[in-house]
């Protein structure tokens, strides 16, 4: 179990990333909601992770409601719908942390990397914020469905991005708490990596045949990462 | 030894990452000549890895000249020279592949990724030259003192970008010939990944006090790779 629990609400947590995220960190003793525009699609599917955990851990809210109450918020949802999401939860993420996985993928070429001209989408979202909210980005490119299977280790790093360090050290935390090895990649900019690398991810399992290619930053191990 | 030997011309090879590949590769076989605006620092450096290969293979040469003599011209310049050096080899590149290593680092951030409005440096040498030219973008990744020893087996995979099919493959080949796994991953576009990642290496490098991350694609086999 986990040495803090903390309240977090996986905003879009209706979607396959964003209830994997909200599974392992149920099961790791943190107190999870599901968030989403439609009420009862959240508790439908918090009944589903409820069923793999084999307790009622998790509940579906309503997403405003989730964010206001939650000390951290996750936003899981598709691209098109990321501004407007941030947008609506602006005055619940004031004072808080924001976690964002959003993966810059633009149909139909979702394999091409098309990041908008100034880069980084989550810096966007950071700007839209303005400094009450801390932003970080994490978890792009990891596999959905590995993510829901709870006996799986997952062959794959978290690049953990923000401009604050405290919540940058908080998304590290939280990787580990869902079972990853979260690495701290620096300032919110340097997002680009994890944001582009998504489409590479999908192209590489079209190209090779496989089902979850992931990345690995190699040359760091467990000594360096918990100095 | 390599199936078919190459002519390849590294210009800008006076620097660390350029004189590794010619290191490596002229181990394997191919026809390597160093490239540099400085005729006797390209030899000298030539003479420097021949040293190390115990047998005179690699030869310095004026850029000019070897681009035009090669069948294969790898540019691995400081970012600041990439532009300028391409429109100088312009006529030389014609009807050949440039494979780009450039890493786009904007001193003194290094660790901070800070790519041009369009994305890709190496998509904007591919506009400059013209379809006349296939341009690749390879290698960015990899540690050059790594490639400097030619025992060590790196723990780097490199991500191999073009637009031509045919080119990107060379690509490949031309890191399997470097002692490196070359992982296709697409259009040029999807250069992004690996120009933002050396920034990302570097701020990794400082943060956990090691030498030299990299990264691995996971979920990728040798059965995949040559299939």
């Amino acid at each position: 179990m986990v040495e803090k629990s903390l309240s977090i609400c996986v905003v879009g947590g209706t979607g396959a990333e964003g209830s994997g995220l909200a599974l392992r960190w149920a099961q790791a003793g943190h107190k999870v909601t599901i968030g989403s525009r439609d009420v009862s699609k959240a508790q439908s599917v918090a009944a589903e992770l409820n069923a793999i955990l084999g307790k009622d851990l998790v509940v579906g809210v309503d997403s405003k409601a989730g964010s206001s109450s939650a000390d951290i918020v996750v936003l899981t949802v598709p691209f098109k719908a990321q501004l407007s999401t941030v947008e609506l939860l602006r005055d619940e993420l004031a004072g808080k942390i924001l976690i964002d996985v959003t993966v810059p993928l633009v149909p139909p070429k979702v394999s091409q990397v098309q990041l908008p001209d100034h880069g980084s989408c989550v810096v966007g979202v950071q700007q839209k914020l303005g400094s009450k909210t801390r932003v970080v980005s994490a978890f792009q490119n990891v596999s959905a469905h590995k993510l829901k299977d709870l006996k799986v280790e997952i062959d794959c790093d978290v690049l953990v991005a923000a401009d604050d360090k405290e919540a940058r050290e908080t998304g590290i935390s939280l990787a580990k708490d869902a079972g990853l090895r979260g690495i701290d990649v620096g300032p919110l900019a340097n997002s680009v990596v994890a944001e582009s690398m998504t489409s590479v991810l999908i192209g590489i399992n079209r190209k090779y045949k496989v089902p979850d290619a992931g990345i690995r930053i190699t040359g760091v191990g467990v000594a360096q990462l918990n100095q």
